[in-house]
């Protein structure tokens, strides 16, 4: 985990930027943006960034958590945190005051315009902290690391324990068995084990649907390792991939791996997303790629950069991001390969250790 | 499941209320609210509730799924679902559009305002769909029923399993595989197994801490079984109990008891949380019970109402309820014992099978 004096330092950041923005307070409710400043774990914090200091709110189902982790001050509050908030900002007298406008509820907002102090104004702001996110310290990059890795050896383990038999949802449960037992808190999001033609729903739920014989099986797991996560598809076939897999497949992987080429700092994330789709497109493939080609991850499986057709954000250093095109057909069914890499000085480092080749198991 | 009957008579008590308020578009843009209305179980999509029809709107990544779950219109959209809806309400000529205040992000609802056809209003609504999923039909009471036990046999399969060196994340890790296998789609929440003094953290995440020997271990776990979320907390003692665990454990016992006992139709939130609270009290435990009684659960594990000091809520047949009071003191521990209820004619049912004895287990 970071040190505490990494959490101040990065409410120094947010700090010299307020500064130049005129702010003398910014306040933080989401989540992620929340842990990322403070260290907080919990489920309920606020954090009033202020120009030379920060203070944490939070309720007293918290009160001896928040004491170990958080590095300013705490203030442990009955009742909705936001109230609380808003009192210290007028004792305070702040003048301009910013907030998170996708993520302050329009109620929280009202609440916030009507107690404002006397002449003082919001200002709502985009993603200052996700912004501030996207770009990963070493030590951040070596716990998502740490995540793919523990969530490639669950795979890996789940695999092995494939049956004659055995549902969608028992292989689910035995990948999320396996990275719990591996020491991650979870999975990242809901594990999907989808097979057959049910591999057309890039986001399916596993099912009491039994695996194979004779068809495609898609795994899309991640693992949250100390807060960070990691994602990965991958596909299996019990049995003999017939021809029109195996093109499908090998179409994907190639417009995967072009994808992989495109990223380094300075290329735009929908050059990233363009490089795969091409590939798919000389397949005639370029309609059944009904997503965009990846995201960026971290605190959060999904956050900024999104890689898709209108995404102008340029790449950099540090940024930790997925590659995962894939072809989805209903009544036939969907193949995707999807990596976690990180960008580096020159182009980008592949985390996931996880063979591409289509693996096929006996049935 | 409910049938897609179901999800248009929802619709239709909300067509009734939106009659009454004179509205003739209701913007329904939050998971479990999108759920109850159409059925779809993805993670994005919205609905657009009009006097005489709704429709659906997801992405691509959804087209085959809402397909087969929703009962509406569906409308599968590029990027941000917002704008679409907001080309309907323009198309449609709408007059007075509400949506949800709490759930609506600022950015959002700023969209919205800019958007809006001439002359039209817009009208922030508290909790409209939270309300009406206060009161559970027969059928989900079914499901959250089955929930609960399926909950309550992983417990004791992952109980069975303690030995000697567990972890906390082992434990958890167990208790969870056995939710899936026993056709979980998961936990409803992370569950939580802690020990020995931090029992005395009310959220606590299950860290490499080795259970035991001679310690209290405090389990709170949930299912979540097609949608619906149960919740129960049990504790366990490694060895011998020494009078002080025994002690707090009796007194947290009496006042679940009594808050269960205060449960039925006609009392408020309130009341019920002030039952359990009259008994701590009485033990000298007041101030050591530092969250509210309970909450109700069903799409989401937190739902309205909330079991507190203030919540005014009437309490009504069909309402599904936690009851869990506790009581923690840094350096010592924590006791908190949880069961789902369900308000009844008269009383209410409990319905988690375990007992709530203090179980003890050789160490």
């Amino acid at each position: 985990m970071p040190s505490s004096n990494q959490f101040s330092q990065r409410r120094s950041v947010i700090q010299r930027r307020m500064a130049t923005a005129k702010l003398d307070a910014l306040l933080i409710s989401f989540g992620a943006n929340v842990r990322y400043l403070t260290g907080f774990t919990g489920s309920n914090g606020m954090v009033l960034v202020r120009s030379d200091r920060a203070v944490f709110f939070t309720d007293p189902r918290y009160q001896i958590q928040a004491a170990r982790e958080v590095d300013c001050r705490v203030q442990v509050c009955g009742g909705p945190l936001l109230p609380h908030a808003v009192s210290m900002i007028q004792r305070a007298k702040c003048r301009r005051v910013g907030f998170e406008k996708s993520r302050m509820s329009f109620e929280g907002y009202q609440y916030l315009k009507e107690h404002m102090p006397m002449r003082a104004s919001l200002e709502p702001l985009a993603l200052w902290v996700e912004e501030q996110r996207m770009v990963k310290s070493s030590q951040e990059i070596a716990l998502i690391r740490s995540s793919v890795e523990l969530n490639s050896l669950a795979f890996e383990q789940g695999v092995a324990r494939i049956r004659e038999g055995m549902r969608e949802s028992d292989l689910a449960a035995e990948l999320d068995y396996r990275m719990r037992r591996g020491g991650a808190e979870g999975p990242a999001f809901e594990t999907i084990v989808a097979s057959g033609t049910r591999t057309a729903l890039p986001h399916a739920r596993p099912t009491s649907k039994v695996l194979g014989p004779n068809g495609l099986v898609l795994v899309d797991m991640g693992a949250l390792l100390a807060g960070y996560a990691s994602d990965m598809t991958r596909m299996l076939f019990l049995g003999r991939p017939p021809a029109r897999v195996r093109k499908a497949y090998g179409a994907v992987l190639e417009a995967q791996l072009a994808a992989i080429d495109a990223v380094r700092p300075g290329a735009t994330a929908a050059a990233v997303d363009g490089a795969a789709r091409r590939v798919l497109a000389a397949y005639g493939l370029a309609s059944a790629f009904v997503h965009s080609t990846g995201h960026g991850l971290g605190l959060e499986i999904h956050e900024p950069p999104r890689l898709g057709k209108k995404d102008k954000t340029v790449l950099r250093e540090g940024m930790a991001i997925t590659i995962e095109p894939g072809v989805y057909a209903e009544g036939f069914g969907g193949i995707r390969i999807e990596d976690t890499v990180v960008v580096t000085k020159n182009g980008c480092e592949v985390l996931t250790p996880t063979s591409k080749a289509l693996r096929t198991l006996p049935r």
